[in-house]
């Protein structure tokens, strides 16, 4: 907290003030139904109602969804079925419109932008969809020594930051995050390692569908990336892990997640590796739990482990593990749901619902 | 299916064509994402296909949902903490437009329509939402008798086929169903336990909120009603079955998704009552399951044995136990988002992404 103080001086980190949950569910228990018998969707309402302090009409409209995309050093240790080269072929699919995120954001009415936040080789030819935050060119291979520079992850985190509140000044009222970068299961396996210490053969899985050898070199990588940073990884300090063991798009994932609590915009968090981003910056602001709907547990078997060990329940199961923000465009309807039912729906008193006989 | 074969002449029962999941599969495995990765999007993108027998373009738009309402003798059992006129006052409230699935709807633009299967008392008067189709006042009450004769039952399926028949007339590629009325999770557990040979005192829950004493009067009373009916459920006549233990609501909207399986439409299928129906219709036509989607685990705890004894899994699971067609209305997003996603993804050639390295 003291350190993002000095990163954002202007930036205001609040957690939500607990009395507007109390104040959500009242509203909640006086509509035409059961008392909480929409379930989760009333868990959302009332976040939702606290996260913007507690306002008469609550709004998911506009939303803005961002995909990051990063190389990984780690890529050459041979821990993903996919050539590196696969990371920018995708951000060039994502700019011509023709991935699943594409597809889920038009479906949804969700504007989509592409952040290149280091991908190997060249920037990409300028492009309205495109928001160039390069860090590099992929980031060193964390098995030998840190990923990237304290410098490196600070502009990182303030380029992310820069994002998520550019997203607040245009006027968006959710921002969703998710991601692409050949080899970044493995990053999100060691961030996960070192901020919830939790073991390599637990977390590593097969991503997008690594061999039972390459998930065993995963766990091996990992495992070797912590002791080659094993300084980083003890001093506890969130910066020096996130560059130790992070990628560049975890890196403005976090950033951008930071900027929506302090300009107090629900996030929604996509899959394994935009949780991975989510552990880290919540590391920095632990009140940013209130302002992150974590949407989906992904068929990365180790994901399970990572929500129990953070306390969180996703909202959707579906067996997905494609990235992109596809599981956050997925969730996003549900807040909309959620919104219009908190705002329209009418009390048993309006409605003259008898409540319970006895 | 001969008994449908009678009541439906001209209808066309058939189950889909098993070949056409074969061929969406492949279009889904060229599409620029690891094999599998969308996980249940893709079941349903597949089904999707198959259903409406394998065309170049999938859509579930415009859809339709039925909020299907009747009234049940064996409310006065007291089987329900709320009253029985909250059934005609939520019909009121639906006509208002202040209840969650007329949220919902707006939300996700859906054409609702309420239809009045036979709620206690008058006739409502005339509104552009209602949809009259009333087989009485109320059912008897099943616990000393059948609930309907097998005359009403038939009208009553009728009905619903007529409705269903209708929304494919009127060009609607989706369909809804949910349902209100008080004591129905009564109904909906006797028809479950009838049909499926499941016990009354592992089925019966608390449905909007009763005590766990109501919930043990609640399986006492199916126990009775199905000794009340025991030639009937020995029979293992549909019709017999449902006329015996249904609501007006629940054999409408048995007719309804029979409807959309004759018209080669998706149905979305609500919660613990709503599955109900599904069970009876599935009963005169099995090839049901390939048409119908079953929305959410409903948090009525007898749900999950009833989905598992169908060998079906719901999509979503989120604590909810409306009923009214609101998970229904929750899922119908995802249904839309893996239509785009099946119809606009680029493949793996269109896009120049190279496949797994080997």
């Amino acid at each position: 907290m003291d350190y993002l103080k000095r990163l954002f001086p202007e930036a205001k980190f609040e957690p939500v003030d607990e009395r507007l949950l109390v104040e959500a569910r009242k509203r909640l228990d006086s509509l035409t139904k059961p008392v909480g018998s929409l379930g989760r969707l009333e868990e959302i309402a009332s976040r939702l109602y606290a996260i913007v302090g507690g306002t008469a009409c609550l709004s998911v409209s506009p939303a803005i969804f961002y995909t990051v995309a990063a190389d990984h050093g780690v890529a050459s240790q041979n821990v993903s079925p996919y050539p590196q080269e696969v990371t920018r072929q995708m951000v060039e699919n994502f700019l011509e419109g023709g991935a699943a995120i594409n597809c889920l954001t038009r479906a949804f009415g969700l504007a989509l932008r592409i952040v290149d936040a280091g991908c190997a080789g060249k920037p990409f030819p300028a492009d309205p969809v495109l928001i160039s935050r390069r860090l590099g060119e992929g980031t060193d291979d964390f098995s030998v020594g840190p990923a990237m520079s304290v410098e490196t992850c600070e502009m990182g985190l303030k380029a992310g930051f820069e994002i998520g509140a550019n997203a607040a000044a245009f006027g968006y009222d959710c921002v969703g995050v998710g991601e692409m970068g050949i080899a970044n299961t493995t990053a999100a396996t060691a961030i996960y390692c070192a901020f919830l210490d939790l073991d390599p053969e637990k977390i590593a899985g097969p991503g997008t569908g690594a061999s039972p050898e390459m998930v065993k070199r995963k766990a091996r990588v990992v495992r070797k990336a912590l002791g080659a940073n094993a300084e980083a990884v003890a001093s506890g300090n969130p910066l020096r892990i996130l560059a130790a063991l992070g990628g560049f798009e975890i890196t403005e994932m976090a950033g951008i997640m930071l900027a929506c609590a302090a300009f107090r915009i629900p996030v929604i968090v996509d899959g394994f590796i935009s949780s991975a981003a989510y552990v880290a910056a919540r590391a920095f602001f632990p009140g940013l739990k209130d302002y992150a709907f974590i949407s989906h547990k992904s068929a990365e078997p180790g994901h399970m482990a990572v929500t129990e060990a953070l306390g969180v329940r996703p909202f959707l199961d579906l067996g997905m593990r494609l990235g992109e923000g596809v599981g956050a465009a997925l969730l996003y309807p549900l807040l909309r749901g959620a919104c219009v039912i908190f705002n329209e729906m009418a009390t048993m008193d309006q409605a003259g619902v008898s409540d319970r006989s006895g």
